[in-house]
């Protein structure tokens, strides 16, 4: 997508540096990282520069090309199970990075230029899946269409063009006249920062919203559709996101608004059974006492916002139950949430 | 309520002072404000160092008292009308404020003596309905309930005890095992600041939680009951308060948690006909850009906390139907939210 009128993909390789859009400064400063080596690429997904699966999967994989090349120039083959191993250390939770390291780990045991054509197909093809998520989802966009989205399902987090973001990519290069209720996602405000950054650089008209204006809107006949991402779909259609997905379904269903999720076949766990199986990340007070952002002379500053004696609870995930959800968004098609529908796209 | 230990109200008169809490300063500095004349103590409604209903009014009213001390001694009649009006400009909005002014107006007629008497008179009513709210509403409260709020509805915008509160230090004075989840209640965090840190001076048990958890503890069974405060009740039993009550009311009928307003009769506006009726504040875009705290050498600043080139929305208010409300907690005790109820209380 584009940032200043120039289009950008998160993460690319050139020569032997990965670059990266460096997500930590966003949306106050843009700036591109530059890992001249796997370790500094490392470095880059570990400290978050890069984050999001799809990206992260993208970044891991032109990483394990790069240690090939460091085995070629010093003849040292060795140094790809050690390099290997160091990257799959960086975010062990994450499976797309596991995925992308095994391909590019594969085919740099040819050579190098192997390894670098497949890490290329691996961003490629996820690049690909999200355009084709954009295509199914922009059916359901109507012109005129106001749609509210929480969190940040954007292209940041994926090579290009996002998840629940990209129906509304595409929409508007339909030349769709659309709107967008962006919530602001306390407590770390990724739809305030990241969507909100990402939809100003596309000129796509958008609002953010305190997350207590959603049932407001939604009552008032503001909101059309209601899209979001998703962190795991569980086998029978159970969704778990980020905290307050759960809270606007429900009010969702109130008002009678379409509630959709957005997510490639890698967001699905057919190991899952339930939305009850997927554990809830508690993370940390912190997040919650502080809010960081950027004073009147321009630095980043964290601040205190709640009253320092008290304690805070920050579970990071609920979990929306496939009633709630009229359909998820796959790159293989819009399905129903249930166990029929999900097994048949993985037949 | 206590503060460090101490008993304080809101506001008091002591010889021709009257004292405030500082609320713009609270939770992070805790100062007593002394206005020394009428006119100080308008400069305090004006600037909101004192703020909330029930403290307008007691404050308004302990102003007009200050003025017909200024009467006697510069034996000066006309005085008193001038001061009126300038009270009365301070928060044209607020009705507390026309009641107090006028009730002292009349009884300083007489003599300054009784318009002091008036003005502590009227809060102590304050009191007294407040503590009638906590009374009753303390019959809801079981031993070992986790009681969720929004807002602030505590004793800072009365002169003590509170609305929404006030249940909740009752069930506590009577030796009830509590715990209360305090939702942030962005863009201004009065959950955060001065709920918590009115609980922290109480001793009651609670977490700050960011307004998305709401659902994510409901669905998990961790809240007994919930309890808000309001703006404005309409003659049907709709109800006007912060936003984001009606998405908890919504979040709260889905998983059968009782949901509970507490209101003093003041609030109740018998010709607003429903909640239709009822116009909702658009407030400063800015509210939600900037988060305003405290840095880690103590000093207030505001951040932004939003992708600078974006829109926000700011609605201050939003509507809950009465259908979803269980009942209204009244000084007069508890009654269902319906034309009915509401016509008898004004019997």
């Amino acid at each position: 997508m584009k940032v200043n009128g120039k289009h950008y993909r998160t993460v690319w390789l050139e020569g032997t540096s990965v670059f990266m859009i460096d997500q930590t400064l966003l949306p106050f400063e843009f700036k591109i990282f530059e890992a001249k080596t796997y370790h500094e690429s490392c470095f880059a997904i570990r400290t978050m520069i890069t984050r999001g699966a799809g990206a992260i999967g993208a970044a891991a994989g032109f990483a394990m090309a790069q240690a090939w090349n460091n085995v070629e120039v010093n003849n040292d083959p060795d140094l790809a199970d050690k390099a290997r191993y160091e990257i799959e250390s960086t975010r062990p939770t994450a499976r797309n990075l596991f995925y992308a390291v095994e391909r590019v780990y594969n085919a740099g045991k040819i050579s190098f230029e192997k390894a670098v054509n497949e890490a290329q197909k691996i961003a490629d093809e996820n690049i690909e899946e999200a355009r084709n998520i954009g295509k199914f989802g922009n059916e359901l966009i109507k012109d005129g269409f106001r749609i509210q989205t929480h969190c940040n399902a954007g292209w940041l987090g994926f090579v290009d063009y996002g998840s629940a973001l990209s129906p509304i990519y595409i929409a508007k290069n339909m030349g769709k006249n659309i709107f967008v209720y962006v919530d602001e996602t306390r407590p770390r405000n990724q739809g305030a920062k990241l969507t909100a950054w990402e939809l100003k650089n596309e000129n796509i008209p958008h609002a953010i919203i305190p997350d207590n204006a959603g049932a407001y809107l939604m009552s008032k006949g503001e909101v059309d559709i209601m899209i979001v991402g998703a962190d795991r779909v569980a086998a029978n259609g159970d969704v778990a996101n980020k905290i307050g997905t759960l809270e606007k379904a429900i009010v969702a269903k109130q008002y009678g608004i379409p509630f959709y999720v957005a997510a490639p076949l890698s967001t699905f766990d057919m190991e899952t059974p339930d939305g009850g199986s997927i554990p809830i990340e508690q993370r940390d007070e912190a997040e919650v006492f502080f809010q960081e952002g950027m004073d009147t002379s321009g630095r980043i500053r964290k601040i205190w916002v709640c009253n320092p004696g008290s304690a805070t609870l920050n579970p990071a995930f609920d979990v929306t139950p496939a009633e709630l959800i009229k359909g998820i968004i796959t790159d293989k098609g819009i399905i129903k949430p249930n166990q029929k529908s999900i097994a048949k796209l993985f037949e």
